[in-house]
Order: structure tokens, then C-alpha cells, then sequence
């Protein structure tokens, strides 16, 4: 893990981040990296929004990983807030390198930094690797994740 | 449905919702009904953060539901906001009158109006009651929830 920075993405990312988005058995129908205009002005959403922490994962100046993280304020849980991870992403060079844990492990430090009192993502039924990295990270598949597509 | 209405919580309302949060054979363990200083600090959070909407339904001026719809903006999905509906109740002595309907479809309604592609909630998997609900309403069992305690 030599050389590995996590910071704040920023809009010079945009490009790669996008690149790793598509290059993925889902993320291949639902993205469009040569048309970036979406996703720079979702970007100045995220920027403008105090609750969301964008990350990549950078190594000797490419990024190689990048995931999203939410934070919830709610009343269930006595007042519990809950961060929320989405879009995790590691690009196809780093995949078995432990990226995914350290961008995970920079998450939950962050949820907890933040005085979260729980951590917890979705992963679709069909990322069976997925589903176990969670698990070995002592994520609980509590619940099932419903969506409606509008 | 006669005199029903939705509208945003207030302070005033605290008691109501936390009691409906506890009345859950999940909610009986984790919640505290009898000390709301944890639900007031929340509450200002929630009040605070402009990507939150907890609404309740009241009828004949009782607190009859409440449920939590949180936007969050983001790149996936060619920079889709998405709509997460959480602590969602119903209260003991309207359940079954179709009020859970009225309020997933009201915030249905303000998902779309923030011009959201998709909303999505975790359910529980001792909830099959409530994932029957769901599927009715046309959400898709698509994923697993993980959560993490910190």
C-alpha cells in the first residue's frame, strides 16, 4: 500500500472516477464516460452538499479507487446518524491488491470520526464477491435492499 | 383516507414519532421513548440538512405515521440523486388501512419532484410482511443490505 492517498476528489478526477464507474458488469448499461456533463453536475451537487464525503484512492498520480460516503442524520436509534456507503469502485490494475479494504476501513474510520452508529451499504445480489469481502469486513447482510427506478 | 394529511414534522410531534419508533418489535429494543433529549438533538439535524424530509400523516390532529426520505445526489448512474426512505411507522391502531400506501406513495411523489431516478429503503429480513409490501408497491428485492456497528 506504498505511495496510497485517499483525499477528496476533485473535478480533475472526473474523468477516471467516471472510467471506473463504467468499467463494470452493471455500471457498463448505466454510464456514459464520453459524455461527462451528468457527472460534473452531479459533482457540484456533492460539493455543495455538507453530508457527502467523495473519495479516490490515488497511487503515483492515477486513481485507482473511489467510493462515496453519506451522512444521515435520523431519529430511529435514539437519534442515530448513519453513514452511507455507495459507489465503491477499484480500478480493474489494483483488483486483489487490498484497495477495497483500505478504502472501506478509510470509510468506517470516517463514519466514526463523524460519531456515526452504524455503517451500511447495499451491493446488488449478483456481486457474490462482494458480498463476502462485506462480510470478512464484519458487515452483517441484515437487510434487504429494495429500488424503484423512476 | 378522510383527513388524512402529510406534512413536515415538528418539535411538537417528537413524542408521537418516538412512540410509533419504539411500538416495533424491532424499535422495542433500540429506542427510548421515556428520554427524548437524543431525538431533540436529531431532530435539529434533520431541521438543519435541506436533503431531509420527516413527514408525518395525522389524522384528526393525532400522529398517525411518519416516515424519513433523505436525498443524496451522486455520480453513478450517469449522476442520478437518489431518494432513501427510512423509519417508516405506521401506528398500531391504523395498521392495515392502507396509511403505509398513502405515505411510501407520498414520497414516492417527493422523490420524483426532486427529480430523483431512483428510490430505495433496506428492510429488515425478519420484516417478510413488510418486503411483501414493498413488492407491491413495485420496489425490486435487487440487493443485500450490510450493516455495521460501530
Amino acid at each position: 500500500m506504498n505511495d496510497l492517498e485517499i483525499r477528496p476528489a476533485s473535478a480533475d478526477d472526473l474523468p477516471e472516477i467516471v472510467a471506473m464507474l463504467a468499467d463494470d458488469p452493471l455500471g457498463a448499461r448505466r454510464e456514459s464516460p464520453h459524455d461527462l456533463t451528468p457527472y460534473t453536475a452531479a459533482f457540484e451537487l456533492l460539493t455543495r452538499d455538507p453530508q457527502q464525503r467523495l473519495a479516490v484512492a490515488v497511487r503515483e498520480n492515477r486513481v485507482v479507487g473511489t467510493l462515496q460516503l453519506t451522512f444521515v442524520p435520523g431519529l430511529s436509534r435514539r437519534g442515530a446518524t448513519r453513514a452511507i456507503i455507495e459507489g465503491v469502485r477499484v480500478h480493474a490494475d489494483e483488483r486483489g491488491s487490498g484497495l477495497g479494504t483500505v478504502l472501506i476501513e478509510w470509510a468506517v474510520e470516517e463514519a466514526r470520526r463523524q460519531e456515526c452508529l452504524l455503517v451500511q451499504l447495499t451491493s446488488d445480489v449478483s456481486r457474490t464477491d462482494a458480498h463476502r469481502f462485506y462480510e470478512r469486513l464484519g458487515f452483517e447482510p441484515s437487510h434487504i435492499g429494495f429500488k424503484l427506478q423512476l
